[in-house]
């Protein structure tokens, strides 16, 4: 690991953040950008990125465009990203131009699910078993070696449940190799889990950290559909929840927020299923909960700033608003915690906006 | 009293509001009407307006400049302002091309101390005694009223105590008047309150109607420094100040936020000072104490959307960040609720900033 780009003390009010990707996530940092009097400049390679309507600088230009990179990176004082999609190669040459934050490293690992889960395994943490597929061949005896329901996943690429089939057989596990057109791919063993969970975390470049409660996260059809905080873990579980992302943060030589998604077992065991090397959409409530949010707390993150509190005042429900939902807006205006993300376009499955609703804080 | 200006039923996400006047207000304004998922346009006559870093859409130009002021509101679905000091004329011709609010007769009425106050006491609500000033000789005889210490304020284009002279003669309230240029004025009886308050209050076109905790408020050089919540008002004089800020929002047939400055006498007595038809410096601390900010809120309302719950669930303390203080933005840093405008000059008595402190709610 390197270390995280260097960065000459904090940024002051009026540098710029430069942030790679146009969607919510981008929109939401480059708002939590200008409460601290940053500016954002987004980069993204869609038109009608709803990112752009927030920001002091735009580019449109397509990733692996190295003369626009250069010119974006030219103005940015620290460069981040928002889908941890962006091609290693784009990070690594922005990096030649600014300081970026999470790293090149970072990135990478967390794109492909072997290196992640051999990382995450090799620090000593849990995770679901797992098997590195590279032909059809492998795919059989990595099925045949527990003999059970499992998942095979493509290394790379893969969000919200694509890239993934359930397979029961070893002739399935086969067949789901060559469906996923022949790329590599983790055979994963498939978890019993009784609820799956979130740690949101930060890392500063001097290395303190700070998490938010966990969160219960409910899923539909693979995509996020509510978090919950509390999320009624025991007090051991969840203090073992912040202390992996601390390690994993740590061993990462991280900046910024991470997000590790976890499975929790009827016995309250953790594994850990996912690394995201950025905000992450079971953080979304941290905007109505918590005096700093996920957004805020990326920003001071990457750019030298002192982390803020994490500490929620209050409890909360996150729900996505996805695909056409977004149509019954009229009937969600009126609530309280309402995030409208002002995408053109409609498409199933795609996040439109969410909703937090604000509880007393209770007992844990 | 005109109506508000026409709107053709709640303004759909992707909609433009427009806002006159690039300061933060401006700024706060736009970045709620993102949460909405409604884009900002800003018109401001200043090159290094911190409003524009924020905003969909930008434009440059003096606010008599009728062409543009029309090309503005073309691109708008609304058409809102920042700072009560807009010519009321800009006011009008803009409302010739898309619906505004609040109201041109809201701002005229309030820009002019004179029509204010008698406004206010033609509702029966109390205020300092008052004068129209609007000679040498008017100055004399209306000093010669009360004949004890008196104020004599422009009546127009005031702010931050500017156009204010303290007088505690005839012949000093005389000078006064030479001062300020022989411009129209009143003189108001001197008012021996205990502390100041301010109700920071919205109404929807549909005549809906809701209102933050009062705020305590504490001035230096008469800008603001500190807002508090709760006042520690009685329960009967908090309710009373939210009462009357409904009085005078449906008197004003207003859509939008209002705030209305208020005397509170050693008694418990509430005096209104002044009224301001625009978001107000003393309802920032809404921004981390409620799930829907007095920014947020104002869009709600003239965009047609129902309002918020204005309910904190917090006790704050918002101080603003004055002048050169924001030279000490690093130790600043670390706390939470920090607000940084991202104004490039720092000129004395300039709002650069603000913090919000917040603390479990107590009781009030």
């Amino acid at each position: 690991m390197t270390t995280p780009a260097d960065l000459r003390g904090p940024l002051p009010p009026g540098s710029t953040v430069g942030i790679l990707g146009g969607g919510q996530l981008g929109r939401m940092l480059a708002l939590a950008a200008a409460r601290l009097g940053l500016k954002a400049h987004i980069y993204s390679d869609e038109s009608e990125s709803c990112a752009f309507y927030v920001a002091a600088a735009t580019t449109r230009a397509a990733f692996d465009d190295k003369r626009a990179l250069a010119r974006f990176a030219g103005t940015c004082d620290v460069v981040t990203f928002e889908f941890e999609n962006v091609p290693e190669d784009t990070l690594r040459h922005v990096a030649q131009h600014a300081p970026v934050a999470p790293s090149a490293d970072a990135l990478s690992l967390t794109q492909d699910r072997f290196s992640e889960k051999s990382f995450v395994t090799g620090l000593g943490l849990p995770t679901a078993p797992f098997r590195n597929v590279e032909t059809e061949a492998d795919a059989i005896s990595s099925f045949r070696t527990w003999g059970t329901r499992a998942v095979l996943k493509t290394r790379k690429f893969g969000y919200d449940g694509k890239g993934q089939r359930i397979v029961g057989s070893a002739e399935d596990a086969a067949r789901a190799f060559r469906d996923l057109g022949g790329a590599p791919c983790i055979l994963e063993g498939f978890v019993d889990f009784a609820f799956e969970a979130s740690v949101v975390a930060a890392r500063g470049h001097d290395g303190s950290f700070a998490a938010y409660d966990v969160a219960r996260n409910e899923h539909e059809n693979h995509i996020l559909r509510r978090s919950t905080v509390p999320a009624s873990l025991t007090a051991k579980s969840a203090q073992q929840a912040l202390t992996l992302a601390r390690h994993i943060a740590e061993a990462l030589n991280y900046a910024g927020i991470l997000g590790v998604e976890l499975f929790v077992t009827g016995e309250g065991k953790l594994l850990v299923n996912e690394i995201a090397p950025r905000v992450h959409n079971s953080g979304h409530w941290t905007l109505e909960a918590c005096a700093v949010s996920q957004f805020e707390q990326h920003i001071r993150a990457i750019a030298g700033w002192p982390l803020g509190n994490p500490e929620r005042h209050s409890d909360a429900v996150m729900q996505n608003i996805i695909g056409n939902e977004i149509e019954k807006w009229i009937e969600m205006s009126g609530q309280s915690g309402l995030h409208i993300y002002g995408k053109r376009f409609v498409r199933p499955g795609r996040k439109m906006g969410h909703v937090t609703t604000l509880a007393p804080r209770g007992t844990d």
